[in-house]
């Protein structure tokens, strides 16, 4: 069996989580390919070590002196080696970073130490193999990352080595510049080498036990999914709820890899596993529930709009235009609604609406702002009959105006926009009726 | 005051009905433009007036003997004449007919010949004045009605006329040809000369009281509305619910005349007004139920879809180029669905599929057949809380699985998809739930 093990920066803030880490790892001979991610806050008025360099490279960058903050950045990696009890010594790659950020190497160069860095200590902590993961990651000239060559060149190299540790977050460009993945991209990491060793699992260790089925910034402790797939994941995780990168779940995916989320600081917490497919019934109807503020409803009305073939698409094609991705586009006979999102929308308003005007000649368009949407999201919902009904009328007990309802064939979930004030209401009432009340 | 009336076939199908229109006229000193139709069934064996002139004029253009035909045509008319003590010959009118029928001057002439005689008549029966529809309304050379000119000369002659009879369903192209509206379009006619004279009411008597809540071949007497918005007629005749031509509520909508459907055979019956606005509350919470079968919803997968502007203008781009229109397009964050009529898919159906593998390389494409669209209409809706879980409650109770939630920032409808099995049972359910039980 083999596990590939990521943790989140929470994880490795200090000496003694990285002891937890260290037990955790060792507890399991299964743990042989470790992802770390650079330090995180060892208390919330902490700095994160990744936020630390960005500061120190834009002060090189700047040509100021830099070597005051990136002397506190050697401080919080020799405080976990002295924790450790190790002896190995970081001087050498401080001198090195120093050079490269006087050379202005790039903010991905000096992002990517803190994973660096941490691969480092956490190689020598565990005795295991440290991998660079500029020599296994690759990104093409573009940017993009190039999947076929990482996997073949991953593969090739992990074959050889039992146990080894692979800093996450960050890879290279063909020119052997160092490129980093979105924030949070050790989580994409763990996943492509997941991948590439073809592991049994991918445990992706962070500070919660697993993905709560709602906000806990709305709802008090809520429960945590025990299973979810992919797909679930996938309309959670867009609609807000965030535990792992977005990305992160396509190479496992690919390979029907189940990933465990875990809790370093609750080890004994079976977490939450995502997988491809289950036939484990959920405990609850719903999965989960997420929902974003801020959308604007454009609302076009025209006489005979049904009978004219194109008219959907002329109109899409003007947020196209304005660089405007579209939520969700309900439609009556001689109406059509899009959402999309505020922030977007505002500075192109004057445009759309004058696209609009030009290319579909509406009776009338009107605007709704401070828009949100939930989505409520469960495998369990097709099986059950009336979930909407239940909630629609928990929505209406909690005095919420439902503005728009967009439910697919998919049976996956039901997208429901109301106003932003109501939005916290909203949530809690669907938590309310299918997690507390079990209906 | 003044009225326009407009009479339909059946309540003109002969003397009898003919004397109960011509009652309710002289009841009223402003219903002074009347509109009629062609005479319709006497009774449910019978054929309406208007096929037996398709019939005769395929006779005609077949060169085959028509007279026999022409001569039962005939005798419906002198039946009428005879059975209302009026002296009036048609011998001319038919001589003429039977002479262009021969020249072969067109099927929409053919067809215009019943509203013109019975429109004869009428302005004989009332000692109204006779106007020619060919004098006063008009087609532009492509066939589109060409309402500028017609409102201006119709406005103008019928300025001087103070009662007038103007046969419906037809008025003349550029060259004089005669034209027809499609079926149905006497109503048409009514609508448009109600615009010209400013009328304050166009009355449209008909068979039934009025405008029904739902479809009477699902639910047995269902109530009429009294009231209701032309936005909210609008979309439930696109759903199938039908008592006027659709394209009737144009003309007088412009002008906010309001339409009052009354029955003939009832005409102490208040019917329906048809009303551009109205801050009369709706009897129940809905106005109207009414639905179609034959839908095929495409349901397309494909992982960050969200994130690819133009997705779905790539696909609904497909659909148009494939001359179908969608009906509904409810969309999820990988997921797209697209409704469309099931006729007009099935024999495009692997060039539509192989058009969205083409533009939109998705993971995957189903296809679910058979499905029903309903929508569940009413201004109410938009005051009243809770009325989605009431609805999808009573879906639930009545063991019908919802396919599609489509519901637009309107809030003056819901539209629902389930299974063509359960159409029926859906509708009952929702009638029951807002009209019987009063919720």
């Amino acid at each position: 069996m083999i596990k590939v093990v990521k943790f989140g920066g929470s994880s490795l803030a200090n000496a003694e989580q990285f002891k937890k880490v260290g037990t955790i790892i060792c507890s399991d001979e299964a743990r042989r390919y470790v992802v770390p991610s650079a330090p995180g806050k060892r208390n919330s008025k902490d700095t994160k070590v990744t936020d630390m360099l960005y500061q120190c490279y834009d002060m090189a960058m700047a040509e100021e002196d830099f070597t005051k903050t990136l002397g506190e950045i050697e401080k919080r990696y020799m405080e976990i080696i002295k924790g450790l009890d190790l002896t190995m010594s970081l001087d050498k790659e401080f001198e090195q970073i120093a050079a490269d950020f006087k050379a202005k190497k790039g903010s991905d160069y000096a992002a990517s130490r803190g994973e660096y860095l941490n691969g480092l200590i956490m190689a020598e902590y565990l005795g295991y193999e440290f991998i660079d993961a500029k020599d296994v990651i690759f990104f093409d000239n573009n940017g993009v990352f190039d999947a076929d060559k990482t996997d073949a060149v991953l593969a090739q190299k992990l074959k050889g080595i039992q146990k080894a540790v692979i800093p996450g977050f960050y890879g290279a460009l063909e020119n052997g510049e160092i490129k980093t993945f979105s924030r949070g991209g050790s989580d994409i990491t763990g996943s492509i080498i997941a991948k590439a060793v073809k592991a049994d699992i991918y445990e992706n260790w962070t500070d919660v036990s697993g993905f709560l089925v709602s906000d806990p910034k709305i709802i008090k402790n809520p429960e945590v999914i025990s299973t979810i797939t992919y797909k679930e994941l996938r309309e959670l995780s867009y609609m807000g709820a965030t535990v792992l990168h977005e990305d992160a779940i396509f190479p496992v995916r690919k390979e029907g890899i189940p990933i465990n989320i875990r809790n370093t600081n609750s080890p004994e917490d079976p977490g939450t596993m995502i997988v491809k497919n289950t036939c484990l019934k959920p405990e609850y109807t719903i999965t989960g529930i997420a929902g974003k503020k801020g959308f604007v409803a454009i609302n076009i009305e025209k006489d005979m709009m049904n009978s004219e073939i194109g008219f959907g698409r002329k109109v899409l094609r003007v947020f196209e235009d304005n660089g405007i991705s579209f939520e969700h586009m309900p439609s009556g006979i001689d109406t059509l609604t899009v959402f999309v999102h505020q922030d977007e929308f505002v500075e192109k308003e004057q445009s759309v609406l004058a696209g609009i005007d030009h290319v579909a000649n509406p009776d009338s368009v009107d605007l709704e702002s401070d828009l949100a949407l939930i989505a409520v999201v469960g495998r369990g919902m097709r099986q059950t009959r009336g979930t909407a009904g239940r909630i629609f009328s928990a929505l209406a007990h909690a005095n919420v105006n439902v503005k728009m309802i967009d439910q697919g064939s998919s049976e996956l979930n039901i997208i429901i926009g109301v106003s932003n004030k109501d939005f916290e209401a909203a949530i809690k009432a669907v938590y309310d009726i299918f997690v507390l009340s079990k209906l």
